[in-house]
């Protein structure tokens, strides 16, 4: 899965790699440790070139996130973006979603974002949509009982299945369920790349909230 | 709430009257004896023209129907054109859904079909939506543990405002969440009259199932 599109990649990733964790399941469980401070841990799979997540980081000082994407030009990209500013609360894994539970403890993650995640529109292809069971059993495992995947796309047909997937799941909970988020009254939204485009073209934007609470039954 | 436009209205609905259950509430708990078998009972509130539910029973005919209308010029149309068929399992009643707790029994109706409810778009007027906690909690009365809510609307802001409400209510669960019914895989739709001019002018059609399973949890 590693691409290596981009030229010098390991000089470049070197150059920007402070906030990188090249192994990050050495620090499962021991993450608020490593951020120096309780607070709580959003984390964005497949971050992309790192809009949204540095802008979050920047607007939440009292939230650590990390990026998490499995390509690494993707990882290399947002670090070189991000390198100027000095965020405390940010860090970059380079890691498969399927992977995640190698690298967060039972509980240890409050809030999970998915934007935009790759559609695989193939129904072949269905076990890897990000919403597909598979992947919300992955997330329990390391998702604090009341924190929640906020997921957004432009995408129908990925929205459509991701509405299915989590009703099919009682241990998640649907809320702020919105098939056109940007004429809604939904206040705080942060747009990626992908988001900024699509809506530019008028298409609508398609957001639910998810949340994982299985102790509340 | 009798609107009485159509000209000879009493004539009229006295010439057709046969499967008018006049008095609904009187039948609570004993609609299985006026059908005279012991097949399930689906119910459609908002039946309009009437179009929909006599085609459901047309082609189901070990189901038993009863056609809800609050309108009592609705309830003759319908009458009117499926007066001429003679439907054993076609039933059809005059009633505000908030009140149809008066007249089915605990557990007595196995699905609830609302088609094209009216959005009621402003925002004060939320409570009026037949998807609003309050109508749920009505039809969680009188509907079978198992049974379902099958909801179809062309009315974005009302399928949002629906999604969120039965994911908000844990005795519910939803499945079969369609964002364009008819360019999916669903077989057997049975269209309404509105449903044919909205999706003939290329309008997606919304649809969800909602299945009543408190005691499964």
């Amino acid at each position: 899965m590693r691409m290596r599109k981009k030229r010098h990649f390991d000089e470049r990733l070197e150059r920007v790699s402070e906030r990188l964790v090249k192994n990050p399941e050495e620090l499962k469980g021991d993450w608020n440790r490593l951020f120096g401070n309780d607070n709580p841990i959003y984390i964005e799979i497949g971050s992309g070139k790192g809009r949204f997540i540095s802008e979050m980081a920047r607007l939440n000082p009292d939230v650590n996130f990390i990026a998490v994407d499995v390509i690494p030009d993707c990882i290399l990209m947002a670090l070189e973006k991000t390198a100027a500013v000095d965020y405390k609360n940010l860090r970059f894994i380079i890691s498969d979603a399927a992977m995640l539970a190698e690298c967060f403890a039972d509980g240890e993650i409050d809030r999970i974002y998915l934007n935009f995640s790759d559609p695989w529109k193939k129904k072949k292809q269905a076990k890897r949509r990000l919403t597909h069971q598979n992947f919300l059993d992955v997330y329990k495992k390391f998702l604090k009982k009341g924190g929640s995947v906020c997921f957004k796309t432009d995408n129908r047909g990925l929205f459509e299945f991701s509405l299915n997937s989590f009703a099919a799941d009682r241990d998640f909970m649907m809320s702020n369920i919105l098939l056109d988020l940007h004429n809604s009254d939904f206040e705080g939204n942060v747009m990626t790349e992908y988001e900024q485009k699509f809506s530019e073209q008028g298409m609508p934007i398609y957001r639910l909230e998810a949340r994982y609470s299985k102790d509340d039954i």
